[in-house]
């Protein structure tokens, strides 16, 4: 089975593939999406469950180096098995995204995807929305390593957020 | 892909199958073994990696219903999609054993385990050797449901238990 | 004491007993029932409580295979007794729902659950709803070893979900 | 069925009864003993299981304040539900030793006795032998109530406490 | 310094002194409170800090006995220091309720609550509302082994819980 | 009733004084006596437990400023009670370690003196070792804001740990 | 680069200067800042992010004691590097609020502040609103030690919360 | 100042630098040394503490990009800033091993490093030498996306641990 991203952007140069377990993570994800889309990255997004879809999963990490896919962005709540999974098909890097789940507020999320075994990595972000946000920039760190325009963007970006700091007002 | 389960005993009639994600992992799960051995049922084991052979994995629990297989019992640590995964690939029952993990205990497993999202259950057992014992113990209750001499057999284990209890001296 | 279920579905053949430990745990459990509904499948459900009925308890965990009663989904919070102690007087598999508690949010149902001694297995899942869910679906996996149209039921449950996923459109 | 607490001290007058889910839980609970003794308290000591005996503990927990007991004080360890099913079965006192289990040291234990639902009250100790002692020194408060002698010794208690922490020498 | 307690209930036969860390744990208490009056017994009802006013505590735990009090009731959250301190002063028993806490829920009232040193009882309750109710009952347990009128009113009162539960019904 | 620390280093000026719960504690605790000994700080070190001689705790922490302490340092685990209660009684500043205890491993002791309520502030270090090292360094850096020798062995102590770091050899 | 603290107070004497990583985390610390000025005690605020301006940081925490500042207080969520890292880079005494963080309630701000290793000591609060004013009353009590009006202040301010709890009335 | 690396391999062209928070942690990051030199990839390692040499961290982490770097890879334990700190005064990707600590075993470096916020991605292993491993593998993964060398080793490198899990023999 080859895997068919139906509705996702056509890819052309490098890009980025951001999945997750339900449609429900997008509520978080899209601002990863967000992030992406102000850098003007190629990004293509769907659902692609471990648990719902195990081999529409199995297709989607296989295939997607050579769709020129470059990082994958996986995003799962509660026993999130997603990231670790297809960290365990392909050789890309994979990022993983800790969805706050209901119960236990993604501290399950956390330890299900930063506690992989030896041999197979997934570059863990933190729970919920800031990791979503730092998903989008840990990938662009990594597409900046040989694109010199997105290291001066990625520089001005780390500029930006110090001076909203700096100008602060605290009344 | 179909799934060859090397060295595994053949099997027959009515069967428990036994997947664990590491080798290290046997020193656990040998109980979940024993106790399936003095109730004479069937039992194949093996080390199936969902995240270092997760073809292998899916072909396994694809093939497994087919096979005559009746309960797959899963053993796994830290990030332990093994169950998981395997339970997203059949429908029959399958019982999840959290491996005891080197730096949080366990707690990961069994949140790993237990954590599941609607839709894809896993049987969860205690962390460690008491999971693995309970485990085969768990399965063996399924079987039973069909199965009048395991019932009887079931029923000497309980009282025989209880006996141990009601003999134990304090001292 | 011999156990009486008023009010509870009258037993004619292959069937599932609900119990739960408050009144407050239905609005969590009404998501099992309402599956195992959907699979036409016989059940029953009644609170018991491990704590306020004691010995009600232990009459309905003793009469439960011999009233026809196949498998036992039992909920509970915070110092979840309930699904352990019918784990200790039947040899009927038993499925435990760790409801979402007030203060802990469930992490003390799950341990109270999960982290059951040698010799008595409970079938634990997942914390609130997803675990309530996945209780009859586990329950159902377990009948559907004996049953065909069952089989079909799941499968075709299972591939619905995965229409789902395949269909999901992220705005 | 009526109680038979083989070899126990035969009983006379006030009296602590202490039971335990497991033999080797009987590490932890001599240091109960040994305080109880040192105060010339009548005391039996039994293992009385949940999970392995659930009847006995039934017979046992009705019986113990016709039988004169005035204090229970019930040890177990994971998901320890000696002590709360005790409480649910009597009026008496019940102290509750959470044991230090192996993979959680009794996080497990901590919460299945003391997390109880309204209505069903367990005076929980601390976990392990720190426990251990504390019941011993809780039920000698309850009985001293009404025995001058016991609130005599344990002032003295308290008082050999104190001189040995003034005492203590640092080096 | 002697203690006075401006405002309490005059107090004349066995009674039960219920103290609290802060005014804003009266909410929770209440229920204590409430129980207790139900089963008509002697209450007097006080905040006492452990840290805002450590001497008026001293003096509080150090009469209490002398005062007529039999069992102290104390409400504490986050660091709760209170029911220790007083345990550490009085040999009456001290039932301990550890308040539900804003950031950590209660888990930290309960471990400065329960986890007392060899030497100082604590009678744990349950974190929250279900803790204070069950401390209220878990004192009348005390006073009942000697005040028959109150042994039958507790049975009563587990009676009503069972006929609750087993007239529930389920919609 | 006055305190008499019986044993302790006679003081003339500027002083620290250390206690702790327990003798066990020195243990640890000894780590913080070396630090200031090296620094040549005035040092009384004392164990005066919160729980077992709470009216000594008392009297200690009343007179601590009029005796001439600048800073107390308190050491405790589990229900670790000394350090917010000596900060309840003195206007100094509290330094709290909390002691790696033996269940749950300090976690239980952080929390006792970390969460302390609005007005009685505790400065609390890490668990353990680090911890009783840092109670000598934090104690420091306030005696230093008025003693400029002090200060200059501060940073020398400072610029010593960074020279460590530079010649770390890794093989 | 040397610091420039834009729009804070012009310091002339003894000072607490206050540093927060994010504008949002003001809605906690103004809650130092109100206590400090009911002190009449200098204060200086602002956004110093460890993270998103660690070389403004770094200027910051070098030139705090030749500004003048005796005391810094930092408050930071999450990974919460704030207060370690300015305690890395000064010898003045740092206190360090954890802020409640969104998923995991500030449990991981705490522990990032607390658990600093060996060498660099951070004064920790509790999480959250009780934290923020306990780290002016830290604050005060510092500079209490050579400031006999601010004594009498500290003094006057036990005595009123001491107050409060013996007037507190419970309905 | 600008960054010297006394002792590291001299750098040529595509490299990744490792640096620790002490020379202990090296007991874990030999593994992260040992995987990427089977690879045949230039590698420099370092102590950097994050709180003992701050501003040799801030210039390590500002000149590693003009340096060749293409990776940082830190380890650190506890309050572990050493990740996060690196991550904020560089746009390369950074991973984070957090170190097992002694009393809380690297929870506290977990969530330390995962927790980052909004801004300052870091990419988290697990905790301990699983970690350490994966820092290895993840670093590799970001490499070989321009490097075809690499990439056939990956696959060959996951092809191997395939082999080894369906060559386990279970004894």
């Amino acid at each position: 089975m080859s895997f068919s991203l139906k509705g996702a952007a056509k890819l052309e140069k490098s890009s980025i593939s951001i999945v997750m377990g339900s449609k429900s993570d997008y509520e978080t994800v899209k601002e990863t999406v967000k992030i992406l889309e102000e850098f003007n990255v190629q990004v293509e997004k769907k659902v692609v469950s471990a648990h719902r879809t195990p081999e529409d999963m199995v297709a989607f990490a296989k295939d997607a180096q050579s769709r020129g896919i470059q990082v994958i962005i996986a995003a799962a709540g509660g026993a999130a098995h997603l990231p670790g999974m297809i960290a365990s098909l392909t050789d890309l890097p994979v990022i993983g995204i800790p969805i706050e789940s209901h119960a236990l507020h993604g501290i399950d999320s956390l330890l299900s995807i930063a506690q992989m075994p030896y041999g197979v990595p997934v570059n863990t972000m933190a729970i919920g929305v800031a990791g979503a946000k730092n998903a989008a920039l840990a990938a662009l760190r990594i597409l900046a390593l040989h694109d010199v325009e997105l290291q001066l963007k990625l520089r001005a970006y780390r500029d930006e957020m110090a001076a909203q700091v700096r100008n602060a007002v605290l009344e």
